[in-house]
């Protein structure tokens, strides 16, 4: 049994694989003029559009980072989530490495509230305050919920009416797509969104992610950005092949449907037992769930693994319960069995 | 033929392919806690010491920036050739990352001299001035050459004398090993040598390095350090079963014998031809040979592919030709015919 | 009549002026090594305990930014106010030049509550998490309000407990110690201060702010750190004389006295005005007052300059008035006469 | 006696002085909103063409390193010479507040060669290296050299044609302008200068520089910069007063042409010594001189002071002695004495 802690601790899935084996034949030219790279380029353009610019980087902090170093000064600063991966998950990479300071604004449920961010774009022209330059959203979001289209545009037309950007931390745009039926094109790019961190790893990679301005005029030196800041790869090809993997066919979307169908089943089979309360509505692969701390203890010992979940939030009792592609049916079943006699004990 | 660009551009070696494959089953703890990781650990001790801790990162630019970062303050120093990969291919992230200036200094061949290092170490407690705080060798140098260990030794005492570290930019570290018929150990701690880049993406690897602290009290905190510069690997354990590969048995040592073995092959071959002159001693993977600037564009034409080779000095004409794991012995010859062909024609 | 904005609009006390005038008498070494920065050093300790080691620089900006830089780690954050000088006003230099993340609380009146800090110092050991290292609150507070020495010692042992300094930015130390009938020394050092922005330029000084460390092991490179952050002055004597004039005898005191005093009797005429509230407590040398907007109009208008007093928060109807060491009783006065005006025009 | 260790061991100009007690009339808007940043900015206008924009900043390092942070990305280099403040005496904070590294090049008597320049400005677009932005110049140089306005004018040519600026680090502008027999603008902005770093406090200031930018389009968001930095002066009429004593009337002039007198006094009197050699030629207010060891000890006891003068270069035997606005021609008399007899003893 796989655990749900997280998607990070699936594996990478045949086709990726397979991929890299294949681009492993003779030699290419490094740091990213080889065909794999240039095919990958075209594959991002099919999907977000010809003026679409695609640079893999390594993983998904660095992917945030850089895309705010490419496009803020250091005295400007970002409007996110409090909850967001920016905020809490990137050991304060964004202000030392940008040296963007983060505003942070209380996200019902993940998912930043315009309102909420109009109140933030303030104090423009002081020069004793940071300037507000971008607005980044997680689409999904950290609590695994959803951006509609008219969400994301309404973001984004805020952003722009007032000279800001919209970044879209994309870690899992993929599983946003496949809930909402729609296409990464319409997600971002035919949604207003000028920059975008496009997951890889997550969604069935070995590594590999990538930086996409969506906008012509953004990121125009953004080689030097991604190689002073130590995510260019020498042997390029092998991240631009696991991309283009990803990107060629379905396989992005198979994967991501699979990991959210199996949170939805997950969701179904517990939504209404006795005692549980599913906190975030469930809109891409992870279901987040409030139980008694007993029956959390008990569900943990119940479960192989070292770490088979995250308590996500110990003082309200909230665990993270993450599917991936790799997800077997049968592990949500006995995920479910055994919550429902972790909670049965309770009583 | 595969050309003699960049050891960057060889492939991926079939058991580092293979290993990454076996390490693709179930899921694991992601961040490093997984048993590959531990494994690879264990194995940098067993060549290193006890006491050595080994942090996998992506690429050597980030090996080489994060070891600065996490030894030296940003008011401090380091003393690195002028030559060096640090000071002249990592556009600037030394100083914008760690903060840390560089003061370079001309090296014969590639290689520090002790007493140019000295008279670097100047202007102690003169506030106006960096402070040197680190030494930085490239073994083997990016010239090709090699330093004995005695040489290692002599730098490293002279670095604490004067309370400074040693830090070796070991990107091809097996074939400075390999080269001297020497341990991995023996060219670095028990030289005296405090931090290491240890490289594994030229020698055989999709990707992956390590820093490598060989000595007790230093990087304590570089878990922080890793991830705020945004090396650390979600999947790690792809980045730690490579290296497992490389280091569990004598994969290392097999890829860095062959490439050097190479590299000797074509220098001997053309060391004698008129109208051509060997630069450098060859004592590892590369042969710089200068030639008219007639011959190095024949040669150019000549051989397939568009980059075959780097021209590194185009004033002085000079052309190196770099030797990787799988380079095959045909492709020397190869190398020579064109090389002969292109330089009778000069005549 | 002078105006209420800013403790910054004040002029230059006519002893400092002096002091300024008398220490320019030939030459003296710069940087540091004359006899009015010893002198300063001296008074420092005098006031602050022997181990007490001051560092004058140009403003309180860098003070405060210096003080994180010397004893943070760019992996580290710093707890704050969100009201806090720090926060809102630096322009995210701390983020950018100490590279520190600020995590802020709400505080009440502008006052840290230890539990809420508590609740702050978290995922400590977690490598994704920048790592609480600092709190540092304003002594007077950014509101005009000012901490008990028990509630500095609560602040400060708590942060000790979790192996954290406690960071005063004293733009108006004096006028805190002015209002609490106490030493300089006792509102920090003796309540376990570990870093302090000692100001000067907000109590009659043309400019001059110092970082003290108040515990030895502290800032031990600090020259390295000031200089390099831009903050050496080379004729350092004319900063110094100024700080010695301040510290000597009892200037210091009879500034802030004479500020704080102003503010009282202003808040004591108006307090009963009805259709205005003072919303802070009344500590130090300022008053926060609630009024009906037309008020708020009116007041400016009747008042002589271009910028009389701060809107502090126009929403909620809140306006700054400052008083500084040169405020004279009538402008106190007039301020309430017209206010007085402004309010009954109102009904 | 004064000594002759540094022009910033001089006092302030009586003028100055006055002006600050002049500008310490009651209370003025903080920040640089008051009528004498006003008219501050309305005279660099009038030395520097309707253009330009100045920026009062505390001191000398500051104005450089802000002058490369406003103009350069944290991926670009700046081209200096190797013996200049810059790159010898800033603490390595060009490197970590601006992110730019120096691209250090050997002057011959400080001045900077155009072909030695052009050298440099090289690997454009290449990922891998820092590309250069800026030339930075020293005028007059460290080494009391000045470069001619044609002289400027062929770096400003080779600069611009590059798409670099060139920067001046003007501390003694006035002193070469002075020399030179010409106008600050005629050296700057008339010979194609970019970005200035204008030097009041080695010229009578107590302390006080400006960043200038002589062309449109730069440095057009720098009040943040400025502030970010730390360089934000809250009493900032205090600074700007003494920019308008300078550069009103003729105050900068005569302090340089006084300080360039004393120098040039000094060099006639012992140009001619037996023993001792002007290393360079002597156009501004520094005089260079050789003389045997045991001779540079005589002198440094024979005059008062602690520190009446640097040894620039111990192993060749070479002095700095630095004349000022303030040097008697008595104290040159006597330093031209002390010399004489320090020497006569070598014999």
């Amino acid at each position: 049994m796989n655990g749900f802690a997280s998607d990070n601790s699936a594996g990478v899935h045949p086709e990726v694989l397979e991929a890299i084996s294949r681009a492993n034949q003779g030699h290419a030219i490094a740091y990213g003029e080889d065909e794999w790279t240039a095919r990958a380029g075209e594959l991002f353009r099919r999907h977000f559009g010809p003026q679409a610019r695609a640079y893999p980087v390594f993983n998904g902090s660095a992917a945030n980072v850089l895309s705010l170093a490419a496009t803020c000064e250091p005295w400007q600063a970002a409007i996110c989530a409090a909850e967001a991966h920016l905020n809490v998950d990137e050991c304060g990479a964004p202000e030392r490495i940008a040296g963007v300071k983060l505003i942070a604004v209380h996200a019902e449920h993940g998912k930043l509230d315009p309102a909420a961010v109009r109140a933030r774009i303030e104090r423009i022209g002081d020069q004793h305050a940071v300037q507000p330059r971008l607005v980044s959203i997680s689409q999904a979001s950290e609590l695994g919920t959803v951006y509609r289209p008219e969400e994301v545009r309404a973001l984004a037309e805020l952003a722009h009416e007032h000279d800001l950007l919209l970044h879209v931390d994309g870690a899992r745009l993929a599983n946003a797509a496949a809930f909402l039926e729609t296409t990464l094109g319409a997600l971002t790019v035919e949604a207003g969104v000028d920059v975008l961190s496009f997951g890889g790893t997550k969604n069935g990679l070995l590594l590999g992610e990538a930086v996409v301005f969506l906008r012509a005029g953004l990121g125009e030196d953004f080689a030097f950005v991604r190689k002073q800041l130590g995510q260019l790869a020498s042997k390029m090809r092998f991240l631009s092949a696991q991309l283009e993997a990803l990107l060629d066919r379905d396989l992005w979307l198979r994967n991501a449907t699979h990991a959210n169908s199996m949170a939805r089943r997950l969701a179904d089979a517990i939504g209404d037992l006795e005692g549980l309360e599913i906190v975030h509505p469930v809109e891409s692969n992870a279901v987040f769930a409030a139980l008694p701390q007993p029956a959390i203890e008990r569900l943990s010992e119940a479960l192989p693994g070292e770490h088979p979940f995250y308590v996500w939030d110990a003082e309200r009792g909230v665990v993270r319960l993450m599917c991936s592609w790799d997800t077997p049916p049968e592990d949500v079943e006995r995920l479910v069995s055994a919550l429902r006699d972790a909670l049965a004990a309770e009583r």
